[in-house]
């Protein structure tokens, strides 16, 4: 089988792997359609995430996929040969602090596909073959794309961001950062009951997406520098940040129009951040980050599955595996691609 | 009857003013004892609070104050002439959006004694004689010394911080920085059932004030620069931050300690301030702004007036208004003085 | 003008009223439609509610309305003649304790439209005109049908029932009593996230409607006894019950189905109900009574305005205010009748 | 070694059963105190509790113990022969849903010691020697009587019972039922910050104990009939309960009591009780269950430990295991006794 090995910076390699056998309790999935993750970016243009996560042997990457189950193992029960399946690339020990504490993904044993935080790497799922544990596939419609289905694992990162945020019924929502994540949260917090959504950032490209996903209202904060600042009468009028840009500018600006005892949530990693604390403690405000995700996966095969949130406008190139690289470059460009999916032959 | 005036920065003037009389539902009080607060002295050494606040007319300081009743006007049911009462400071509108969801302290109107943040300033009550509304004064038992009554107010800031950081009991909290309201706050975390209390400063005369309030054990970060570093193992330790340093070292070591999921209360005024948001976002921290308080100063006399909280360690020094100038030095001076009050007559 | 004036139980008059005109800051608006609620409906055939609440004195019926500005008094901006409006109902004094802890749903001097509560009663809405406070008029579009506008007041009931429950995204909800509050928290629960809806009732027409408003399932209990004990595996399935049955087998019931820690939001009214104490105790169950609504009018007004819930479905019948004993009568009979509303001429 | 074996109601036997060895990861515990629990009563006297928990095999009663480590198994670190510890009667199974969703108290396969519950019945801890898993084993500073130890187990119940009540600072709490388990929960409330604590029993010696553990006020609401309507003004004074009575009436006098949105908390098992839901609905009161606890116990011997909770007074008599029956006739006499202890000769 073919996989796509990064060896460094932008040097990812297809290569030929021998695809196991599934072992008692383990499926084997044949991939269709892999979804580029902005770390699968930092991985492959930076060849690493900051100072701290560093790729320092072959790792295969991605961690969005979807694909049809080719075999079973001895003693798999809920999924058969020919279901499609979205994969859970999530695997926590379960039996850590943090996982007998119901927060799994804070797993001190964590084995997240495609990551380079631990080391050996965790190997990913870009790959024509992965075998995985019977719990990691979520079985879906036959009549739903696999090309959706590969969405479920960005959208449980934003279910999981909504979830942060508490209660959303009637809030007023302010959405900084219109990439994949951003509008997939946007998407998020609308089916979660949000009463006023409104979305910024500075493409064009990237606020009509977020339109489609349900964003009452978009601003071009490049270009409509003074729109926002109109939410910030009476100390300001947005229950909650929903913050998927990773830009201290973005945070800085929200601080003003969030309601004092309103609530941040930080989905974008941003590195260094400087604010002025003063305003977080003189209005109450509170700042969360938020995680990846648990059983948020099922929450968002299923809100998919059910059409109850439509994720093809995030969808906008799919790029067979040969032309990886093509694919990479394009996923950067956030004025010519949303979320960019690798096709395989599955 | 005196009070003392701020003019401009270290242009404190004790000036004779004529004392009002109590109207309709108010109440006069011969003021004994006035704390000094962080920000009395930054009014004082720098003629406001960073850029935003500044002094632009004379202003009355002083919002810790207690004292004896000295007249009441007509309808007065709830104190009557030589009761000792505890002075709140905070003037909320009642009819505000803010006070109107139950949180007064983000009022929109806010009248709080000696604040120059807005114009006309709102005086203060470093004065012989405070003419209040009858809901501002709490009564206190007969013998309790009006000194601790006057620590009522920086303990219902203490009071809301805890509040702010949700259930107590049993949880490990650290507390950084050990002023007035760093050791207060350990007060108010052992009250609310807190099950083990690290407390860290750079002072050890304020450490070991910390150690009479409840403290099960106090580092000095100056010289024992790793032993923080131990609570660092398996993501971190601590369940909550109590921040009343204001300092960007104390806040950026924290992160390293407290566990996923975990929540620091900033109380500390610090500016700007840089933090690694990636760690906040990866480890799901929780940051929350405390600002002043409401009903937490019934609370705060309560816990004093029954001996619950015994503030006597933290009042370090009583002085005559007379000699204010250098009661404001010593009250800057974190080696020589914990809360120091200003006496007056009553 | 005319009025649906309630003498004793089943003598309902239609009056001739003088209509008022608006004072300062008030509003006359001609009433278009105005829907019978189960309260109605108790006043009506049994003179009251309970032992407690009875019809003492006339007191015309009625807080579930909308209609058109017919005029406005000094000082209102907000609406105009002409505009279509949804009437809030509920009128706290904003300024006891409940109303300044921001619940002014248990507000200590409430003039709730049509309630025989306090004496004087407090007279209702279904009339010509009803002169209102401004803050009680929200507009909505002109393209709305004010029948739909009428449903704002039962909406506004079941997004507060389901604020009750807690964060519903992702979460499995049963729904017990489909009559008009069972159905719209159907949708309630569906708009604010839900995973999968599990309605029940004795009558298929009901259940009908409910599938209509967003069910996934829905179970005659009567018909199929066992359906629901299926959930009942590994302590219950069901993380949040919604209670509009006010029928005791239904809450007894649901204990089986509902997790470990899982909430139940009793909504409907049952008088003296027997449960197994034990069993709330062991599984850690959580009983939460729900009542009124406050904020959560605006955002039912804004989910009808907006499309994202359709409450079309839910109105069954408009009959002519001359016809209002047959209206009643239709609206207690539930095989025929889901919501019945009174048409003025508005 | 002894051990006290329930055949049938009223027919407890000390018999002699060899004491095992403790394996790798395991401790043998000689056991000095073991205090007679509520659920101890029922299998004693009734043979069972309820129709639901029988007594159907000879069972080893007890699951409040405290003694001295006798010997440990290959592995074991954190205790040595001659420490002593409380032994934590909880044995969740660490794998289940609700173990690993952080709530193992509700395991689908708790093994918790002296329970009737699962067939074949958990054993309990009454015997001069149990072999218990290392975890289970919390050591306690050499200076602490066994018998204070031995009340770590329902005190972990009451830190729980509190915990769910959600935050105790500041809180007027009222308590019902003055068993060990009701003096406890007034401790506990006192501990974790509430400012007013009342308590209500008919038994005088069980209010006195309660004083001393901490109670502001008492109320025999058998002799001071009208005394508790007086908290009933303005829609209730108290914001939580603490129901350690099981009884039926006491639950319905505290609706009255509870403001609007206040907390009742059930411990005490109570079987069919009759409510006026009405009440709960129109004041949105929150009914919730609590059971036994989990971390909690670590606390409770800290508490205990480090002399925050002051334990003693609940103890009322120790009584050596040759006179089981003795002990268990006095334990289910309220004006005897508070707490029996048997003691061992551990």
């Amino acid at each position: 089988m073919r996989a796509a090995v990064l060896h460094a910076a932008k040097d990812l390699r297809i290569e030929t792997r021998e695809a196991a056998e599934p072992g008692p309790g383990q499926v084997r999935v044949r991939i269709a359609n892999g979804g580029i993750c902005g770390s699968d970016l930092h991985y492959y243009f930076e060849g690493g995430i900051g100072d701290a996560i560093r790729v320092r042997e072959p790792i295969i990457l991605g961690h969005e996929v979807a694909g049809i189950v080719d075999s079973v193992g001895a003693g798999v029960t809920t999924v058969a040969p020919g279901a499609k399946v979205a994969l859970n690339p999530s695997r926590p020990c379960s039996a850590c602090r943090y996982c007998l504490a119901g927060t799994p993904n804070h797993c001190l044993n964590m084995r997240f596909y495609g990551s380079a935080m631990p080391m050996p790497h965790i190997q990913g799922a870009f790959a024509d073959f992965v075998v995985a544990e019977e719990v990691q596939c979520v079985p879906v419609p036959d009549s739903l794309p696999l090309a959706s289905a590969a969405v479920a694992e960005p959208l449980s990162v934003c279910l999981h961001a909504v979830r942060r945020a508490g209660p959303m019924l009637g809030r007023r929502v302010l959405v900084t950062g219109q990439g994949p994540i951003g509008v997939l949260a946007v998407a998020a917090a609308r089916a979660a009951g949000a009463g006023e959504i409104v979305a910024t950032d500075v493409v064009d490209e990237a606020l009509e997406t977020s339109r489609r996903m349900g964003a009452d209202r978009t601003i071009n904060v490049a270009a409509e520098t003074d729109a926002l600042a109109g939410y910030g009468a009476d100390k300001g009028r947005f229950d909650v940040l929903l913050e998927a840009s990773g830009n201290q500018a973005a945070i800085r600006g929200a601080l003003d129009v969030v309601r004092p005892g309103g609530v941040l949530v930080l989905i974008g990693l941003g590195g260094e951040i400087t604010l002025p604390m003063n305003t977080v403690v003189a209005k109450e405000l509170e700042l969360r980050g938020t995680f990846r995700f648990h059983e948020e996966f099922h929450w968002a095969v299923d809100c998919i599955a059910s059409g109850r949130i439509d994720v093809a406008p995030v969808i906008s190139d799919i790029i067979p595996l040969a032309e990886a690289d093509r694919a990479f470059a394009l996923a950067a460009d956030r004025r010519q691609s949303m979320k960019v999916q690798l096709a395989f032959d599955g």
